[in-house]
């Protein structure tokens, strides 16, 4: 799963955790599978508000380092650059490529994870990242995780296109 | 995100769809995020059960064509070895290095797509793809997905342990 930092504003402060365990709800809206025993669980709550932020491989110290400390001890912001959108209370990281700003939906209670579903009110992503006008994620570089070894993998190449290299076998219906 | 084949019973017989837009809820949950126009969406609902497969980049011309055509007008399912597990209307691919056997919890309605929130009954990997009693996704080569571009990527190195490379910044707190 691609790593991100989810933002949110927790006390009256912007705060940040590493959460991979993300999902695709429908084109506009994702999911963050957050155990309860997260700080910021609640100010997602209060605001109704948070961001997802895709780090680059080069940031996976400052990445890991959020999935390592609590926001109750630590002032993570200090590590980023922070910004705003319009929603006020959702702070993204000028230093990832993408940022999503997002507004609660839902919450789906677990026993011990809160999934909150929100709506992508805007994405912002860098020229820098853009190829075409759309995002090139050779270019985003983005973190990929995987649980069972507790590791952070590269993207690797680009190597067929969708909805395409597979009309080789409509011939063969 | 990575590629799924998802496989359900529908209308008495197996089927597949091909799924990126795949979440982990809690440890032991996942979504789909899928177009209601999907064929395989009823029979989801109607036996509260479906697989979700994790195919290699090898596997990506019939995975490709998994979206390309529907089960409506033709039989999928005879591209692949298939096999059932407990839940026994779940079908699912031989020939995928991993296979998650799902019973459905929930369905979150939003406008053109069900999310399919389904518990994870039993998980088949095979030896090739276990290091160490665990899966090593370098040996699954899962078939990676991005919407912007519409392509397939291929998984590139592990290059750093979670929990743990963070902790260089520890000392600066």
């Amino acid at each position: 799963m691609p790593t991100t930092l989810v933002g949110a504003t927790v006390e009256g402060r912007p705060n940040f955790v590493t959460i991979a365990h993300v999902g695709i709800m429908d084109l506009g809206s994702v999911s963050l599978g957050m155990a309860k025993a997260h700080y910021t669980n609640a100010g997602i709550k209060e605001n109704g508000t948070f961001s997802i932020n895709l780090p680059s491989t080069e940031m996976v110290q400052q990445t890991d380092y959020c999935g390592l400390v609590s926001g109750r001890r630590v002032n993570k912001a200090k590590l980023f650059n922070v910004f705003y959108g319009n929603l006020k209370t959702a702070p993204m990281i000028d230093e990832c490529p993408i940022n999503m700003e997002c507004k609660l939906m839902k919450v789906v209670d677990f026993p011990k994870h809160d999934v909150f579903i929100g709506e992508i009110m805007a994405t912002y992503a860098g020229e820098a990242v853009l190829a075409d006008g759309v995002v090139d994620y050779g270019k985003v570089q983005p973190l990929l995780f995987t649980m069972t070894d507790k590791s952070y993998w590269k993207l690797g190449e680009r190597f067929a296109q969708a909805w395409s290299v597979g009309k080789t076998l409509t011939r063969d219906e």
